[in-house]
């Protein structure tokens, strides 16, 4: 191929290719959310850079971005339903980084270990123009693993948490507002934002900066089996939508009605000039699991929602790629989202 | 601390107390070589970055640069005495790179991989303005591990392979010497270096780019508990022999009549400007492994000798930091060597 790289997918599906291998001992290498490892024990393990001006900007809180590249690769092995034990931490710092900033990286870090179980056994310093932050977690995978691969037609399709909200927090964001140390809301010009609408726009931007990984909703899927299929939300619901759907080989409908779009994306359309719906189908960053269900799993699933928010949005079928029903007519949805390599 | 960073060590150690950890299944976390851990099998686990501009510049041969990203992992673990078994890659890529750099890159890896017995089984993707390969690599430990600390006073202390080979290659490579795909060295004009001097010239970018994890020699120091401590020579000798020293509470006495400085040092000294000596001594990635024995140990040691390339360069004592006889006078070793935040 000439010219510039093709889509991250088709990049992973390259590597995939070059690195495939017949070892017994793997059970789940490069495509899924994590991989899966016989040998020394069960054992899941992922790997995620936090990268300056793509993933976040220089002037982000360095406490929420520790916690953040932890918890992306956390949400990775909750989409697995595994447990997470450890994890290694490889930074790139500009040379004259200051040591409170790489202090308050590192609590942040600390305080996600602490709150799920990691042990941050090593790690890797480099110094670098932009800043980098590579973690690579392990964790201990259950015995039935939830894979991309797996759903059948028939299957209800679930998410988890409602969908939007930190793509709209990014938004915010992108347009100056801010959170102050004082969880006061600045609006780009530095004022403080006044108290009901200040809420919400916390709400929204702690979305983005602070996502929170779905382990024991992963673990309860794996477990009881309940599970055919399961991704976290990380590019958008109709990215991630996708790759299930390529794995599995089926396709889907979803019901534009059902989606748990986050209640402010329609308060805020007119603010930050989102459409609600799109945010919802589009908006990467959730972190929200995503997964099948077979029929006869429907009612031990349903027993969950009183521990988890979670909303049934349409079905997988045999037709191809996925499908959105919207005011009784049904459209194809694009296989787009967040993909680091868009030009 | 105000200002810039400390120095790499004292960040190591910093974020080692940040993160240090009492769990059972930590049996050894950030601070050495490797990481190794308990629970699922015995693991060890390590991270290493090669960042562009770093550690390498964008013409270099991606093939080498995939060989090397995950050498220098496993060369971390060929210092805990630890046997390879899967690595994960976290891309950091230029929007505009090239499919067939990608291609090149990951066969490189694979190669690699291969030669050890390690399976690929995961990565990341990020568009990147400067590239960036982050490996972490996971084998599986030896019941005794090879570490830092262990070393005594009277413990004889050996390095493998030649010192300064690499050092050497980097000046030829930043003078502007090049390895053609035919394997002919060019001068910084881009003329084909005639034979007998070109061999040298080739051996010597050769060792920079393309250097060999001592993953046998490991294995066979912990197999025989011969080594009571080992390091890596990433990053010079004298500090990666302070590192022995300080995690071991120790000195030592460095000959300098005894050290394996390459035999193109010399040759090579007026044309590059080096000091023999000098560069044996701090010149980094040579990746042969340092380590101490025990007395009582020496014997099966050198029986090894027949396998391995080993020298005898010093011995541990319980002075103060390391010191180098030369001509019969002793004089204190700097700590000094490569470090990623140096002004």
């Amino acid at each position: 191929m000439k010219g510039g790289l093709p889509p991250e997918d088709a990049i992973v599906q390259r590597l995939a290719s070059a690195f495939a291998t017949r070892r017994r001992d793997v059970k789940i290498g490069i495509g899924d959310d994590a991989a899966i490892l016989a040998g020394p024990g069960r054992l899941a393990v992922t790997t995620d850079v936090l990268l300056e001006d793509h993933d976040f900007r220089r002037d982000a809180d360095p406490r929420r971005l520790g916690r953040k590249a932890l918890n992306v690769n956390l949400s990775d092995l909750a989409a697995m339903g595994a447990t997470p034990l450890w994890a290694v931490l490889a930074l790139g710092l500009p040379k004259k980084t200051r040591s409170e900033w790489l202090d308050a990286l590192a609590s942040g870090v600390r305080e996600s270990a602490a709150e799920h179980g990691v042990a941050v056994v090593g790690g890797d310093l480099s110094a670098s123009e932009k800043i980098f932050v590579a973690v690579t977690a392990l964790g201990q995978a259950p015995e039935k693993p939830l894979l991309r691969s797996g759903a059948e037609p028939g299957d209800a399709l679930y998410v988890s948490g409602t969908l939007g909200a930190a793509a709209a927090g990014l938004r915010l964001l992108e347009a100056g507002y801010r959170l102050s140390a004082e969880k006061d809301v600045l609006d780009p010009k530095g004022r403080r934002v006044p108290a009901p609408r200040a809420q919400e726009k916390a709400r929204l931007i702690r979305h983005q900066i602070d996502p929170r990984p779905q382990l024991e909703l992963g673990a309860a899927l794996a477990a009881g089996a309940l599970a055919s299929a399961a991704i976290d939300v990380s590019d958008g619901l109709a990215r991630d939508l996708y790759r299930i759907c390529r794995a599995s080989d089926v396709g889907a409908t979803v019901e534009a009605s059902l989606l748990p779009a986050d209640s402010a994306l329609s308060n805020l359309a007119g603010v930050l000039g989102l459409d609600p719906l799109a945010t919802a189908l589009y908006g990467g960053e959730d972190f929200g699991l995503l997964f099948t269900v077979p029929r006869r799993k429907v009612a031990a699933l349903e027993a969950l929602a009183g521990r988890f928010a979670l909303r049934r949005i349409g079905m997988i079928d045999d037709g191809a790629g996925v499908r959105l029903v919207r005011d009784g007519r049904r459209v194809p949805l694009l296989d787009a989202g967040f993909d680091h390599f868009e030009p």
